[in-house]
């Protein structure tokens, strides 16, 4: 396998990111291309259900991921080990989000001909990336058990900014005092029309249910 | 117990953040006051490792606690409740960090008399909040068992401003891939100097190394 392609990410100059994301989002519409943005905290298992993902959807739609990250490239070589699908890494020199403009960079990086699904892999942080259009059609969040189900009541924006929460981690419930009704009510306070998905990424639990959800989100929008 | 106060933190409009958090720290001097920054990720147990610190020093300094949250009062009402110590809420209202400004107008809003110790719960993050200086004497995290513990690797700056790393949650250790060797040396190469320390908070397990440690760098503070 050559080796990985790292995109030094700039930032950007785009004073209206409103704009740009829905100008992006109608490029993306033309190419026929599905552009999902997922976001979690450091640690809650984004790459780990990508890989469970990926090699559930990979045989059925043409896939590449952009990994964001601060600075190290271990999320992208592992994707790439574990699914063979075409995965670029996006360093963010600091950056604590990705706007339109910076996904663009991403993506022009990427040979989208054919593609149909292109995962964003957002930067750890439940706060920045909440604020920021990317010019995804939709936005996922990881919430993971250990964090608390607390967690829409202190991430206001975040909940409210996601169409789909995928509570990760079920398997070690029964350690942490996590009540999935309570997770459900809290996330449904912030955006009611949030689905809320339990996974385990780690034994492949659940993931199954989120890579349907993607693949009739994606045929939806090749329709529309 | 009379009511939470909330404090709705304005942005700052200091152009020079290091200045100014170097002024806020010779004002502490003056005055005695010991001032840590507590940082960490969503949910890695910031405040129920605050409620065990404090009941073990309560006795033994004078103590006021800042919660920083983008809007929620959970966690003073928490602290308040299980400690007894004074505790004021920090509205941040979306920003991601405190810098040294907007940490003073958390200082201003408590009686400091007396005061040896302030710790300030920064905003779950581990990215924005190691950019600012708050003008604390020394810069803390917490990182959790389930995040992993490649995290040093891809939040760099966190772990090169932190003097002291809590690792907490270690009795879920056996159910999820973490070493505590590889964190260790994970943690080193962004900072050699940094002290690991492992606990639980939940049991209070090595607890009270941090609250010897932070008893010393009061004491130190002080005859400095």
């Amino acid at each position: 396998m050559d080796e990985v392609r790292v995109i030094e990410i700039k930032k950007s100059v785009f004073a209206d990111n409103e704009m740009d994301a829905n100008a992006l989002r109608g490029e993306l519409k033309a190419k026929g291309v599905y552009l999902l943005n997922l976001m979690s905290s450091p640690g809650s298992g984004k790459t780990t259900t990508l890989i469970r993902t990926i090699n559930l959807l990979k045989d059925k739609v043409r896939l590449a991921v952009m990994e964001a990250d601060i600075d190290s490239d271990v999320d992208t070589v592992k994707i790439r080990k574990e699914t063979g699908v075409e995965s670029i890494q996006l360093h963010t020199g600091g950056m604590c989000h990705l706007d339109a403009e910076m996904t663009r960079q991403g993506l022009d990086s990427l040979d989208l001909e054919g593609v149909d699904l292109v995962i964003l892999e957002n930067v750890g942080n439940l706060v920045c990336p909440a604020e920021f259009d990317t010019g995804a059609v939709r936005n996922a969040m990881i919430l993971s058990v250990p964090e608390g189900d607390d967690k829409p009541l202190k991430y206001p924006l975040m909940f409210s900014v996601c169409d789909l929460v995928l509570v990760n981690k079920t398997d070690v419930m029964p350690y942490f005092d996590f009540s999935l009704e309570r997770c459900r009510e809290y996330v449904a306070r912030r955006n009611p029309a949030a689905q809320v998905i339990p996974i385990c990424a780690r034994t492949g639990e659940g993931v199954e249910k989120f890579a349907e959800w993607l693949l009739s989100e994606v045929g939806n929008w090749k329709k529309q």
